[in-house]
């Protein structure tokens, strides 16, 4: 199965950021363009890698995907070193966001630093509003630089810097960094985004998922805890706790669908959440049909159960056009209306005359689903019942997941029964919330206390949203910033 | 489901074009670019269009996917008029190779005329030389190019000539052509490559194969019938035989691995065929197992059809990284014994412990598939059995199809044990050729006169192979030839 | 002093072509693309190579100067061997063109063999039209491609092959050729265009101008001569007369401004006989004033000459804004009006309230002069007096200069008296065309049978103009091709 | 006459910068590509403009020339408003460079602020190193971000933190700055670098030379007074004093090299100032020859003024090829010792025999002059004298013009006799110190307190050279970052 967010599908909340370190590897830079590939499907706007070799750090930064930039021989060869840090990102398209693309370097007192993160800082407004009026001059548009800014006026070693600037920061945030001597792991103390500690021939690896250990061969090592400060250098692996204790508050949103399905988070293996939450879905939601459709490619694990539990037929009924690229450009409207099906076909011979049982990930905006159906009933489907392997996603998110405002998500504005319609199927339902615990092997959900963040399904939010509070002032009155680097 | 050659796979054949035509559409080239783009799987090298608009043709012609290079606003918006015909290509790589993309376009005494091909004449050489004794000047290394200089020298109107060049040549071949006021599709005597016809509110299409006609909503009409010449213009579309009768060998290849699983060839629907392969398969070749994973995507419909016959469970065993682009360098040969995984991860939750059936749909030099079972070995499977959903690949293929040297096939070196061997599994079966035609409805492989081409399999080549008695000259002894189309 | 046709001056005449050939040396590529380089001033739109190392030949073309495109390390390094020979083309821009460019080659029985031209063809289009008819394929629209099809339907050796092709041909042609074994020079049998042999420690070279063997420190042997032939190979350098003997009509605009200042023309060292034309001048169109300045960069000499003659002192009164480069884009129209002086400036130091005698090459459409004369009056010229070392340009050239239409001509549509008028000076003097002949070293021009090709200035023709009578039909229905080579 | 140092010439001086801004003209950004455009000689490695609209500002950067990169239509067309100010930039090659183009931009709690400078700080490592202990994040390694950083840390409006900023800073500079409402021009105590105000139709204008107002036919108002600071807003043009006085030190090599000849520069016009210089020259070191020639193009001016002092005629004796482009690879080491003639050529007929003046404008490191003298020598001129309208570079230039290491020139190291002997001229001189005064109507150099800054020939360095006294350390730990911004 494969990961579907390329191209870019709007109506899917995507994943911001992977991050992807090495530590004492003669193949460092070429170790973390594999590790970012692999994590391709956190980050398909643009990359960047910050190595060292000893003396000096090399960068590079670059709008596209991992194989088309980062991933190119004269690239690798200026990477030099044995240590190595790398970034994914989904961004804004457009030259003028590379400024934006981590990791983010900067020359301390100490020397040189880069810092890589996945996530949203909640309060970096309201910081770089305060470190703006006494003086520091902002160079990026990003919150992540409200944590170098912070770390230039602390005291200290890095770490100790890093540390306390974190401090005064809140939101959700898993970082690699990197100085001359040493690599910097850190989660964030709810633990909202992953991040993994592993192990190839004796240098430390550090991974948003364990995919990206696989496709190099390294050993998954285990979970770097919510909390948890990792210091990598020349003397070993150093773990301190330098946060404030927090519940754990895991997305449950990556099991549903950003995390690959080969990786395991938190000691669950994604795909076998995915298959169980199918099942769930069939014993809450049964339906008399002839065929079980997965929408591809997010819906296959999902499908798989809900095919397994309910004793249906699986079958490719969508077929998806793989060689859609990210610049392939949108039919006209002159001929829209002719019914193009750019992403998805229907296989006519599978659905003709069929009770249709189409399983999805999640719904957003509904646009996507509404044209799927369509074309299904187009096919000949007898009938389509949709099922959605999460429940209804009526709130935002503001912990790295870039997501539509509020008023934009159907399930906000509609209820069940208008959804069903807006879509066109015969039948529409959603996984409950306890069901979707469920098959993360709870019993049900704990409303006092979740076991996850889930508040894009349940609006509790964690962690404090300060920024949101205040009004969203522009953060640079520089509008258009494009840049030519000559031949 | 998806198809699998993105990138390019070295262990597989590879069908070398794909195309399409429209006549009197107002949006003739942005439909053209949806129905490449539909058939990107059959050649992902290089793209080409050209068009007329009444006064004069306009032509544009890129090393690169359909979506990166012809189907962009300013390429679209200079591909003026109601008529267009296009082409993929398969083909060696570089800037060089430009000349070579098709449509090949050549100025006549009747105006000009613009021609693309699918399939391979197996005669070209020997007609290209006697022309160039007697003073014509080619200008390709393409075979297709012979067409157009025994046009240059035929009498008549554009059919007239068109016809009276293919009564020269062998091979196979499925033409679309244009001229100023007409729209050709041609299929060889043998019907050896699919060429459908098509029709979009009252335009006719033609195309390679039906899902180019359900990515723009256009209704299928019938195939081409082998040794049909349609000419199609403002007073309708006429259809000829211009050629000596012949009877039908159409690529069985199509079915197994080159056709999208949602075509319809030759009145049979491919998914449907290809599952029917997996049900045979299971019949011939059980075997004691606890899963079916297929080799994605390829092997998808096959593991389907394989597991609803032997009761065994479908799983995705292996999960494909799909943002592996063209460009995506290998791993340096130092860190490739890590045993990184470019293409595909084992999901060990699925595989462990357990017996594993791996299904796939070709065996062509057989270096991919033991790494793949490898690295399904190492995820922890207790055995491993592979199933293949063809014969043994034991002869190449001269009718259009990339096949390598028979010497490079690993069943024409290898007998079944050795090739078990091989690719290191517990046990490893093919479908027979019989189990092949049944898929197909027939009820057994008339060996007298098999009622497809199967070459690749059994070596029965039904069209002349003159060329490959010529010692092959090189056409040319132009080596490099590059060109800088400034900034 | 320099050459100024860079950028593209649309009140000059252009030069088409610049030529070089090496045969035998280690840096065949090297030399060449120096060599193209001091012939820069004779083509600015593309450029092209083709070398041979003994097995293949090895070929570049590109749109762009040849620093920019051929003289890339690159570039060089795939144009492998010793024997090369380059083409700099004046020609339209735009992708479309890069098949135009030259050299051209094509595979013939004996092998490959690369042509590059200098002049036009003047019956070119007679031929191709009969070509074609009898079943020839023209790839170009190039006058050029005549003599590589006629050489496919010669027989013999390359040398026959190629005397036999421009016995059918009329018009002006310097050509250098390579085969696999051999170099080839020729002129026709006018020799409108230059050609010389020169030889780099023991390397023949051919060339354009003198100025292409100066810069590779090569020694200048002779000049080819009108209608000879030369087959440069391993055994030496072969001289014959394959045409019917013809009076010598060498350029005289060659002279006036398309060659470099310091090369050296059938004898004539260019400089001197610019000086000689402004010291004419002086005498024929003797004025009262107060500073003599030239039009840089092509009137300098003259201006000097003049200076020399009329014993006035020579000033830089207009300086030449070189960083001009080819894409630089004119202002809009809005802001025009303010009289943006991109590419000159009056230097009022030296022009206020002085009468002043400009000194330019040619006047063809009289635009350039008259905003120059404008300008000079803006900075405070107390009277402005024009002195032009040419005779007024009356007719248009046919024998590989770009002019404009005859109509387009300020000399052909004005008399003296009116052309003044329209640049806007006090007084206006062309020098004669006897004086002309006099700067050359002749009593007078001998108007039975000058002794140069002065039709630009008399409209003495010499050669037929066989296709002047051809209504111009176009080419090629084809009108827009364009490339894209991938990333 | 043109301006030389285009391509870069290593044994030359280098002006770093040149800058244009312009208030309130609805052309603002192509005013200000053309005003660059004029000033391209004052820098061609980078160029870059920052507008202002009334409610953003736009910008672009760009490495290379302002034709090949600002002043394209889709970029001028980003460059919104009519508030403008631009930079050119003398710069190291590379992408790497790109984050140190100016203008600078910089948000502040007062809105944007736009700065572009020309010269150089002489404490600015200093001060940077002071801000970077007490928390200040640089990030560029530009001298110029200083100005910013202090900006940042000092209270009140727009113009009363550049002054307080400017206070803390010693060096040379001119700078123009924009904000959203006011545009700014400074220039240093010492008046080191020139800055002109102008005015076209109304709206001001500020420019580092006089040419860049002839090119747009704006008005030449005054020069921006050393130690003066302009304040254009709506209200008008407001002047004020800000800094200690300080005695003008105009930096006199603007006079014999980096001004355009067509400038006037503090009341004297640079092309009447070099021919004086050549009088001078003339005047005090005579020498019998037949014939003064220049080194194009700087050259030109000096040659006339000695030539008519002199009395023997002046000719174009070295004809320079002005098609050698900024890409132009120099030869291979194996070809070098043929003696490639890549930016010069002697013009035999005007040399051979005769006794040669060659008139230069200055000696650096003397390889140049020693190649030009070789040429000549070969081209057969009985004797070679050479002249240079400056006095001996003795010393290195720290206020803003890029020069060797002060070991590396040759007049530091070598006496006259042995600068002679270097270059192998029969006689060479310099103009005196004095003589390069009465060229600019002194009597006299004032020993005491020169009139001009003249460091570079006398060592007198009249701002306190802080830096120079620090280690050098390097600002940065980022030894290669690039970037790639996607298709």
């Amino acid at each position: 199965m494969t990961h579907p967010q390329l191209p870019h599908d709007p109506d899917k909340f995507h994943e911001e950021c992977g991050l992807f370190g090495v530590f004492n590897h003669p193949d460092a830079a070429e170790l973390t363009a594999l590790g970012l590939h692999a994590l391709q499907h956190r980050g398909q706007e643009a990359t960047g890698m910050v190595t060292h070799n000893g003396t000096d750090f090399h960068a590079h930064r670059a709008i596209g995907l991992v194989g088309d930039t980062l991933n190119q021989p004269p690239v690798i060869a200026q990477l030099k070193g044995t240590m190595a840090i790398g970034h994914n990102r989904y961004a804004t398209t457009g030259d003028s966001s590379l400024r934006n693309v981590q990791p983010i370097y900067a020359d301390f007192d100490f020397g040189g630093f880069a810092l890589a993160h996945n996530g949203n800082l909640t309060n970096a407004l309201a910081v770089r509003t305060a470190l703006t009026k006494s003086g520091a001059l902002f160079h990026t548009s990003s919150d992540t630089e409200s944590i170098i800014q912070l770390m230039a006026r602390a005291q200290g070693s890095a770490d100790q810097r890093l540390a306390a600037a974190l401090r005064q920061l809140e939101g959700a945030y898993s970082l690699v960094c990197l100085s001359a001597t040493q690599l910097f792991a850190v989660r964030d103390p709810y633990g909202v985004r992953p991040l993994v500690l592993g192990e190839l021939h004796g240098a430390p690896i550090v991974a948003s998922e364990t995919c990206a250990l696989d496709i190099i061969g390294a050993t998954f090592v285990r979970d770097v805890a919510p909390g948890e400060l990792l210091v990598i250098d020349a003397t070993g692996i150093h773990s301190s706790r330098p946060f404030d204790a927090a519940p754990s508050k895991f997305c449950i949103f990556e099991y549903v669908y950003f995390a690959r399905p080969d990786s395991t988070l938190e000691g669950h293996p994604v795909y076998a959440v995915r298959k169980a939450i199918g099942r769930e879905l069939a014993r809450e939601a049964p339906v008399e049909a002839d065929v079980v459709c997965p929408i591809p490619d997010s819906g296959v694990p999902a499908a798989l159960g809900f095919a397994a539990a309910s004793g249906l037929p699986f079958e490719l009924g969508i077929i998806r056009n793989h060689y859609v690229g990210r610049t392939f450009i949108e039919p006209t409207d002159q001929i829209r209306h002719l019914g193009v099906k750019l992403k998805h076909n229907a296989n006519s011979g599978i659905i003709k005359g069929k009770r249709v049982v189409l399983v999805d990930d999640s719904i957003v905006r509904g646009t996507t689903s509404r044209k799927i159906v369509d074309m299904v009933r187009g096919a000949g489907a007898a009938s389509v019942h949709m099922r959605i392997s999460s429940p209804p996603t009526t709130h935002s998110c503001y912990y790295g997941i870039d997501t539509p405002e509020q008023s934009q998500l159907l399930a906000h504005t509609h209820n069940l029964q208008q959804m069903s319609d807006f879509i066109g199927v015969d039948s529409l339902a959603f996984v409950s919330l306890d069901g979707l615990y469920r098959a993360l092997g709870q019993v049900q959900r704990d409303n006092a206390a979740p076991q996850y963040c889930d508040a894009c399904f349940s609006g509790d939010y964690a962690i404090a949203l300060t920024d949101k509070a205040i009004a969203s002032e522009p953060a640079s009155r520089l509008k258009v910033f494009s840049s030519h680097a000559g031949r």
